[in-house]
């Protein structure tokens, strides 16, 4: 079920939200009040009532939220209710980077595949997986991932997204500063440091 | 000057306008439409007036948008007019990574200062930089330095925060998979790249 018309912005925070819940579940009690929710989150309480109102609100006046009916909702709407598999291509600084964050496995990511083309990696083993040859990716199909995480040089970055699409990944988080076209079934998430860092003087105080 | 109430999208894009109107300033035509300019960016016609529509618009009917004059509103609107001196904290896989990207200087940004604890690393060059020992950070006072980059392990981020906060650093971009609370003078952007990872199932078509 694809819920319409959530703004990104917000699409952008349920993670988040998402991120708070699992991990105080054990500390929180059944129901929670948007103000103490916001509290844990560190956001403010009109920014997740807001946020909630685009699916109908999942609060109780004088009750608040459910905490595990929240957690289950907003992986629904996430599509995070079923496990996701992904591949890594490219094991440098960042791509080690990205397979030693702790941070995947609570959305029930797995990175099940890991791709490279430098011979001394490949046949390495980082925690469960073993690097594999580049050249092996259009042989991807039948594996059951369906991400993909590029962090190669940019000049690689389209080559291996034709790749990644032709086997039927549906879904690329890419790293390399570039853009990169692909067909419109394939949603693209480019992840631009130096464009984050580009937002922060807006936010700073002037001097 | 700080222009009010632009939504944070808009603010979150303005960087890759900027970018795009950067790297193609040479081929393009003094003046540009809407449409050819979200053509080089790749992003809609509607959204691109939408969002230069906050500043009043920097159009003219007919005639479209002045490069130059759009490049030099972008980046005060964004306080990139002038430049802006980083420190790194941190040379893990992360850092390293972080030091390598080219995308930096094209908004101005200079990283001239970089910590690490790792008694193996202080002392190395890399690039134009040498490796600083942390325990001598808090003296990062007097050195024109007024951005913090944070791409320590979890239980170091908030130290480390405070330290920068008491150095006088303005704005934080933390790559830590925490919540870092500081004095509200200073703008903190975390980036999880778990939760850009769980953002992407939302957007893909259902199979």
């Amino acid at each position: 079920m694809r819920y319409h018309k959530i703004p990104d912005e917000t699409v952008r925070r349920l993670p988040l939200y998402l991120r708070g819940l699992l991990f105080s579940s054990q500390d929180l009690q059944e129901n929670i009040s948007s103000r103490k929710l916001a509290e844990v989150l560190g956001v403010n309480p009109w920014q997740i009532r807001k946020d909630f109102s685009y699916f109908g609100g999942f609060g109780t006046p004088g009750v608040g939220y459910n905490v595990e009916k929240l957690t289950k909702q907003i992986k629904k709407i996430l599509k995070l209710d079923i496990g996701h598999r992904a591949t890594l291509v490219g094991v440098g600084n960042l791509g080690a980077a990205i397979l030693a964050y702790p941070g995947f496995k609570i959305y029930g990511f797995d990175i099940a595949a890991v791709f490279d083309n430098n011979s001394k990696k490949i046949g390495q083993k980082i925690g469960d997986v073993t690097i594999e040859d580049v050249a092996k990716l259009p042989m991807l199909k039948g594996r059951q991932i369906d991400l993909g995480i590029i962090a190669v040089p940019r000049g690689s970055a389209q080559e291996i997204a034709n790749i990644l699409v032709d086997v039927g990944i549906k879904g690329i988080l890419n790293f390399s500063p570039c853009r990169i076209d692909v067909s419109k079934k394939v949603k693209v998430i480019t992840i631009d440091i130096a464009m984050d860092l580009a937002r922060l003087p807006y936010y700073m105080p002037s001097s």
